[in-house]
């Protein structure tokens, strides 16, 4: 009996055999290949194919493994699979999912459909998935399963022993079963590795950890995220305001948080949505990212208006005009790097209150230096290359004043969007680069009208 | 006996508590607020206060969590705190650690203290920390752990229990015990809940998952990673070439692996390496930066000497040098979108030979509608504002050739940069604005030059 090890170039092998085989039109061995495979390597080849290979591949996969492979995708394109389907098939191809992903799913839907998936249901599934639903999404709520396994504190481990065998298995993910008073309340946590370990005559209640973390059920997502990542958990219940055990979050479902929120910053930054799909249609695509583009547009007609207001200058002086654009780039490359360093400092939670102030100051001291530094440099470089003293230092002090400030404002436009409740990943970026355009077009122009003209 | 639920606020309120504290010099209120802490809640107020005070805290932390708490810090922080301690120091700090956080530590010592604190370890912690360091960074190997429990398959679950409460514990992050042959070859997994739940009389090999997927030892780090988010594992066994068991990767490391690839996509794309400390040193983070604005530097003086070649037009008009930032500007914004969706497809392994090519038609095609869509409408703004119909054309024209550049370039450098086995999310964004600089001001002051000189 051998064991498989896992091959990184297997995916990318299957893709080309999947994409020959259904260019020469052979669908039935297509079928058998898809049917042979992990419902994870399945949604991995929808996500690596273009929209048309799509539509046929989902068409020849194993519909026992529908649900699966939906659970498995990005967004746009499970949004876009469930839309092809009628409500009996989204009700089937769901019917084996988790609570919390299947609520994800059903948040998606149209109305219409949304109540016909619903009445397909088996009651019992019906009640599991409406509770889910009523958490708000991005809570510890909505990442939650309800398929806890409890225990009395004053038990025997071979009762329990006993009991579980009798039970015959365990929820996946499951390493900590719960101890729960009569009113549900949780007392601690006994871990599985415990049960096996401990002698069987001894107590729940003595080898529990009553030091056992809850977390309430309205926390945002993010947070969790960073105690699962603080403190190594496998698991962690879910409790109400009244400690009431509510249900678990699992580690599978926090990673999928950490990297949605780690996709959100960088996509964000780069004015896209993060769930774009790679692959998706070119419509669809373009017209998402006219937003960011649009503003974009804003900003550069506003910092085309600052060197409006320069005319008579940039009429007298061509080699302003040739230099006027290092100035806000030097500006926005620093402006950036300082605000990604904050986005990121926000998102682990290291930035509050008491410590702001100072990071402001730190970003604003580094501004300053850099400022120098930068002055330093791009006035002798001006100077050798126009042969112009004079020219050289209005472009040094125009760098020094955008460093200074493009520092400061890396540093406070996030916390200060952050304040605002706007999300700085996304609105950050487009606003620090306005910033330090206009500053730096203003600076630069204005000194050259003030000392040339 | 009440269970604690975790409070957001908490770290916010004890850094708070703790500034005011060290400010009135109460040294022994906060020794014993850092003693009563989780050596992760210490790591995280460590990360979130300026030098100085983290010098003082530093010295009335608990000495018994020196090594864990060194565990959690990150990278740039933690080799200040330990470059500041005695060989000695460091070596008991870390006795306690997993092989694989210690060698970490190890390999970013200076040569004589790394000696001297293998030389402080007892024989067996440093066979273990050598073996560890024989594998390189960024590979499976550099991540496992080699505390595995192993069974034989011939054995009945009664025996394993027998012998698993004789061993009093098991490794933390054990989900599953390897079945291996007498010579080391895994033959596949028991997990912890089977153990549990099955008939004790039948044989290890009946209820063992054969189907267990090992991972090998020299697998790149973040494809571990794309392993466990897909397959939702908690550990898996890592294997060398002979499929010979050496240890095993856990979730805990596989979720720094994925948040430390998340941050060095996110910062790597403003010019920021991930070490970064947000609270770290003004001079070290100026010259930490500097490298960045060097190279930025020199793309700015690269587009300023395109300018510079049309001199003549930029005297004649002025509205030309006063329009000329936007054609650049909008090309950028456009093909930083299509970069972070390139980048993002690469980190998450749907990029390949196979789709490549596909890939970046359609971002072409998404470059070149958006460059209608925008060509027009800037005609319109540009005509309306300057009431000049033939400058709207001409910058409407370049924008058109910028946008589809921008497409074709955001989509060709990534790729073209993983091919030369550079890392896309350092080097990508500075190259594609450069590209989209250079041609915007081309296609835009050559326009001008042609039609209007």
């Amino acid at each position: 009996m051998s064991i498989e090890v896992i091959d990184s170039e297997l995916t990318e092998q299957r893709l080309n055999q999947l994409t020959q085989a259904l260019g020469s039109g052979m669908f039935v061995h297509v079928r058998n290949m898809l049917h042979d495979m992990a419902a994870s390597d399945v949604a991995l080849i929808l996500e690596s194919s273009p929209p048309k290979t799509r539509q046929v591949l989902w068409q020849l996969i194993d519909q026992e493994q529908a649900g699966e492979i939906l659970e498995e995708l990005g967004e746009e394109l499970k949004d876009s699979l469930i839309s092809g389907m009628t409500p009996e098939k989204v009700a089937q191809a769901t019917s084996g999912m988790d609570t919390d992903d299947l609520a994800y799913i059903l948040r998606s839907l149209p109305d219409a459909v949304y109540k016909k998936v619903l009445q397909s249901m088996s009651s019992q599934d019906r009640h599991r998935v409406e509770q889910a639903l009523s958490y708000p999404e991005d809570t510890a709520g909505s990442i939650m399963n309800t398929d806890t396994v409890t225990l009395r504190p004053d038990v025997n481990i071979d009762v329990v022993l006993r009991y579980l065998r009798q039970r015959g298995n365990l929820p996946d993910t499951t390493d900590t079963l719960y101890v729960v008073d009569k009113n549900d309340h949780v007392l601690g946590g006994v871990r599985l590795a415990d049960l096996l370990t401990c002698n069987p005559s001894e107590t729940i209640r003595s080898i529990m950890d009553p030091e056992l973390e809850s977390i309430p059920v309205d926390m945002p997502d993010n947070e969790v995220a960073q105690l699962f990542e603080r403190h190594d958990w496998i698991s962690a219940p879910v409790v109400d305001e009244q400690q009431k055990l509510l249900g678990r979050i699992t580690i599978d479902d926090v990673v999928d948080v950490i990297r949605e929120d780690a996709e959100h910053s960088m996509m964000g930054m780069a004015g896209m949505d993060d769930d774009e799909d790679t692959f998706g249609p070119v419509m669809k695509s373009t017209f998402r990212r006219s937003l960011w583009l649009t503003i974009n547009l804003f900003a550069a007609l506003l910092a085309a208006s600052v060197s409006n207001m320069f005319e008579g200058t940039l009429e007298q002086f061509a080699t302003i005009a040739i230099l006027m654009t290092i100035v806000p780039s030097m500006g926005g490359v620093a402006g950036n790097q300082t605000l990604a360093l904050v986005i990121r400092g926000i998102a682990l939670g290291h930035i509050g209150q008491s410590n702001s102030r100072w990071l402001i100051g730190k970003e604003l001291a580094i501004g300053f230096l850099n400022g120098i530094m930068w002055s330093v440099l791009v006035f002798f470089a001006v100077w050798l290359w126009k042969d112009d003293m004079a020219l050289g230092g209005l472009i040094g002090g125009a760098m020094l004043i955008n460093m200074t400030v493009a520092g400061l404002a890396g540093a406070s436009i996030p916390l200060l969007l952050k304040k605002l409740n706007i999300d700085p990943a996304l609105a950050g970026g487009m606003v620090l680069t306005t910033v330090t355009d206009v500053i730096g077009l203003f600076a630069f122009l204005g000194l050259a009208t003030i000392f040339l003209m």
